[in-house]
């Protein structure tokens, strides 16, 4: 950030009165300019015991398998944004099940968060976002091309939930 | 949003090629300039069966009560942004549990997310957002003061836990 989205002044970074951390300050308007993590929503598809995953057609990770999923928008919920995600990068409407994974990624600043989904029918294409979907037996998952620790993170819980017969809902930080 | 926060110029609200939502957009540099929904994260701190509560000493919902909770900061984790919350508006270190409650509320852009937690010692002050700390049992919570729904809610879905003799986590809509 270097100007004001208020007013178009140069900002400087530091503490604001009665705050603890530097932040964006616009000297010409007064304004302050958050910055906050971002949610990033998606859901774990099953269908008959098999996971569905896309492989990514863009950066980061192009070429890599990852579970559908993606920035929340304003205006929306987790769950629909979970839906949506799931819609436009895998072409499928899931039913959407119980939240089941929320992993802060301190790093980037975000917190990615998975629902629980069952596909109905075996529908689905690949979005813009996608070159591929397709579906995984526990076996068959190309562990070693996951395109991010939170979705490879997720995987292994599911699948131990799984052998467990019960699926929980899991918090974890990956820093 | 007005001015581009990376160029200064002026910015236009339209669609970007290949997205589905209009967006802050700057023709000047390229820049695309996305906003997105904020985590609000806290605690339910309990006390031998008592929940602390905080009076608000800052708008909105100056002088009614709410569970210590607050914006996530960037380079945190929801676990540190529920601790560090807790210690700012109510001085007090608490033993943090489970993730308890996450409720989406779209028309202010925010999910809020509150864990368990309880209060060792009964040391506990008002920062300088707050006019008073208290533990309240569940007949004498101020329900028609409380400062929040989502706050309501988490108590709310709290106490039946608590009948119930076993806490879940809970995910929740308020439209």
């Amino acid at each position: 950030m270097k100007f004001c989205a208020n007013c178009g002044a140069a900002v400087a970074r530091r503490v604001p009165p009665g705050d603890s951390l530097p932040r964006w300050v616009c000297d010409a308007c007064g304004e302050i300019h958050y910055q906050n993590p971002k949610l990033v929503v998606g859901t774990v598809p099953e269908h008959e015991g098999r996971l569905l995953l896309c492989r990514r057609a863009i950066e980061p990770r192009y070429g890599y398998w990852t579970l559908p999923a993606g920035f929340m928008e304003n205006a929306e919920t987790t769950g629909q944004a979970a839906l949506r995600e799931t819609l436009e990068e895998a072409g499928t409407v899931v039913e959407l099940g119980a939240p089941f994974s929320m992993i802060s990624v301190p790093r980037v600043n975000q917190v990615h968060l998975f629902y629980l989904a069952r596909l109905g029918a075996l529908e689905f294409k690949p979005g813009e976002e996608t070159l591929e979907v397709a579906l995984f037996e526990e076996a068959a998952i190309p562990w070693k091309e996951i395109a991010f620790r939170t979705v490879a993170t997720t995987l292994r819980l599911w699948f131990a939930d799984r052998t467990r017969g019960t699926f929980a809902f899991h918090a974890e930080d990956i820093s």
